[in-house]
C-alpha cells in the first residue's frame, strides 16, 4: 500500500444498516480514505447516523440513495443494503461512475452479480466485495505457509464453519432472513465466508461439484437458516461447510495438506481486534508408541495495527487512487474472487433445491 | 475405580500387532492388571515380543492362540487382530470364559459384531472395544460442559475429523487396507474414532440417516483410503466426518450447541500424554461493532498421571474384577456403545455402496 497513498478517497455510504456503523470507522481509520456523504430514504436518519457515529463535520445527511450518486464530491460508495436491492443501486452507482465497495452476500444470484460487474466493467470503476477477513495480515501469512510444498504440500481437505445464535425475533423479523430482502438467508449470510475461506485455501480453484448436505432448516417464510455442502474437485480434494443461524457463535477453518494442517477458530472475525491466532502442523506424527504427536503444531500471532476491515477500505482506495491518477484500469482480481463466491453459493443452492443432487459448477 | 481393586486381572495378548505394544505397556501401567501371556502364531515372535516390550518375568509365550485361550491362569484377552479374525477369535475367547478387551474396528458388520456380544453375553464376559480416549478425564471433564445447558444449550452440530499421510507401501501393503484382512480401510480405523465422537457427543443418540459424502477414494483392491458422511437426526441436529490415510495427521472435534462450542485438535491421542488442551465458549457474542469476541472461549487443560490407554485397561479390570469378585453382571453400556459405532459405520458403508443415498441407521 505504499504507491498512491497522495490521493484521500470520498467515500458516500448508502444505507444505514448496523454494518454501515463498523465500516464508517473502518473509513475514518484507514489512512486513505474518508466519508463525506451518507444517504438514506430519510435525511435524519442520515444525520442522526453521521452523529451518533462521530463522521467528520461537514459530511453531508442525504434524504435519497440517488443523491449520494449525484454527490459530485462522491468517488465511491459503500452499499450495506439487503441483496435485493444490491444489482439496482450498485449498477447505478457504476453509471454514475462511483466506485464500488458491495456488501455480501453480493447479489442474490450470479445472474444479477454479472450484472454489476458489466456495469462497473463498462464504466471502469473498481469492485470489491466487503469480505474482511481477506485483508488480515493474518491471511497472507496463511496463504504463505498453504503454498508451501515442504509443508504444507498438496490441499487434499477443508472444513469451514460459520454459525451464530439468534433469537427468535431475528429468525422472523431480521432483513436477513426475508424472502424479499435477502433471500439467501444464512447461506448468504454466513455461507458467503464459508465459501470464500473454501475458495481461498483452494487458491480460487472451482471445485467440479456442489452437493448440498441433508437437513437445511427454513424458516416460515422459506429462507435457509441453517444448511451446508461439500464439494468435490477434478483431482479429488474436497471440502464441507455449515452455516446457521441457530447454533453458537462458531468460526472454524481447518485447511488440510498432505504434509500439513492448518486451523482456526475466529477466521471471519478474530478474537481480538488488533492479533489474530492460528496454529500450523507440519510433518507431524506419533512418538514412537502413538502416545503423543511429534512435532507438535505451532500456534501463531499475527498482529495488525489497523483493523481488517480498515485495512480493506485502506487497499480499496488505493486501487481507487490508482485509477483516478494514472487511469489504470480496475483491479480485476477482487471481482474475479466475488463472482466465483457467488457461483459456488448459487450451486449450493440449486442443489438444495433441488433435493441434495450434485450441482455442476460452471464458470 | 475406588472398589474392588484387590483382584489383579491376568491377561493374554492374542496377537503381536504395532499396537499391542502401547496396550501391553498400559497393562503394565494399570494398577489393576499386569500381562500374564502373549500368543502368537509362531512362539519365537511371541517370546521376542514379551523380552522387547520388558513384559515381567514369567510371561508365558504361546505359539497359537487357542493357546492363550486354553490358559487358566488368563482371565482377560487383548485381540489386536485383524479385523477380519475378530468374530472367530472373540467368540473363541468368550466361550473359554475370557473377558474381552476388543480393537477396533470390533467388526467388520454388526452382524459379526453381534455374534461376538452374543457369546460374551451368554458366557457372562466383559466386553469392551479399545477406543482409548473415551477414557482420558478429559472426556469426562467436555461431557461435564456439553451437559450443562446454561453453558452449551442444545446439540445442534457436530463435526469430526481424523486423518493422517500414509507412504505408498502402507497404501498397498499394511493390514489395514488388505480386503481379506481389514476391508475397512480408513473408514474401520480412522471413520471409527470419529463416528464415535459424534454418537459421544450426541450422549449415544443414534442420528436417524447417514448419508456418505461423494467423493471417497479408493485403492486398487477397492478400500476405502478416505471417506467421509454426514448424519440427520429426527429432532434436526446434524454431524459430518471426514477420514484419510492421505492427509496430514488431523484430530478435530468440534461439538456445536445453542449456547456453547467444544473445540479440540487431538481427541483421538492427545498432543501430549499427561496433558489434554480443549477450547469451550460459551455464551459468546461480538463486541459493539462486531471487532472481536466476547466472552472469549476459554482454554482448558486437563491432566492426568496414568495415559488414557491404561486408565482404559484400568476400568475394563476393574469390571472383570467385580465380575469375578462378586459375581455381577457384566456392565452392558460398553458394547452398547461399540455396538451403536459399528451400526452408524455399516450405515456409512451402505451409504457409500448405494451411491451415496441416505441410509437409515436401525437399531
Amino acid at each position: 500500500m505504499a504507491e498512491n497513498q497522495t490521493l484521500t478517497i470520498r467515500f458516500g455510504i448508502i444505507g444505514c444498516a448496523e454494518i454501515a456503523r463498523k465500516v464508517s470507522r473502518a473509513i475514518a481509520l484507514a489512512p486513505n480514505a474518508t466519508v463525506v456523504a451518507v444517504g438514506s430514504r430519510d435525511a435524519d436518519k442520515a444525520r442522526r447516523f453521521i452523529s451518533a457515529n462521530g463522521l467528520p463535520e461537514g459530511t453531508r445527511a442525504h434524504g435519497s440513495y440517488e443523491a449520494v450518486l449525484d454527490d459530485e464530491s462522491v468517488d465511491a460508495v459503500y452499499l450495506p443494503l439487503p441483496t435485493s436491492l444490491h444489482v439496482r443501486w450498485a449498477v447505478a452507482a457504476a453509471e454514475k461512475g462511483k466506485h464500488i465497495l458491495l456488501e455480501k452476500p453480493t447479489a442474490v444470484c450470479v445472474a444479477d452479480l454479472d450484472r454489476i460487474l458489466g456495469a462497473c466493467d463498462a464504466n471502469g470503476v473498481q469492485f470489491m466485495d466487503s469480505t474482511m477477513w481477506m485483508h488480515h495480515p493474518r491471511t497472507a501469512k496463511m496463504r504463505e505457509l498453504l503454498s508451501d510444498s515442504e509443508r504444507f504440500g498438496q490441499l487434499r481437505a477443508i472444513n469451514s464453519i460459520f454459525t451464530f445464535s439468534s433469537d427468535p425475533d431475528f429468525l422472523k423479523n431480521d432483513i436477513r432472513v426475508k424472502p424479499d430482502l435477502d433471500s439467501l438467508g444464512a447461506l448468504g449470510d454466513l455461507g458467503w465466508y464459508c465459501i470464500r475461506s473454501i475458495l481461498w485455501a483452494a487458491d480460487y480453484e472451482l471445485p467440479k461439484t456442489a452437493v448440498a448436505l441433508r437437513g437445511p432448516v427454513l424458516n416460515e417464510a422459506g429462507v435457509l437458516i441453517a444448511c451446508g455442502s461439500s464439494f468435490i474437485w477434478e483431482d479429488g480434494k474436497v471440502a464441507t461447510f455449515h452455516c446457521s443461524f441457530l447454533t453458537h457463535l462458531t468460526m472454524e477453518l481447518c485447511v488440510m495438506g498432505s504434509k500439513g494442517t492448518l486451523h482456526l477458530s475466529d477466521f471471519v472475525v478474530p478474537f481480538e481486534e488488533s492479533s489474530a491466532p492460528f496454529t500450523f502442523a507440519s510433518n507431524s506424527g506419533f512418538t514412537e508408541l502413538v502416545t503423543g504427536w511429534q512435532p507438535l503444531p505451532s500456534k501463531h500471532i499475527v498482529t495488525t495495527e489497523l483493523p481488517q476491515e480498515a485495512r480493506m477500505v485502506a487497499e480499496f482506495a488505493r486501487l481507487v487512487s490508482c485509477i483516478k491518477s494514472s487511469g489504470s484500469k480496475p483491479e480485476s482480481s477482487w471481482p474475479a474472487k466475488t463472482r466465483k463466491t457467488q457461483l459456488v453459493l448459487d450451486a449450493v443452492k440449486t442443489s438444495i433445491e433441488k433435493g441434495f443432487e450434485p450441482v455442476e459448477i460452471g464458470s
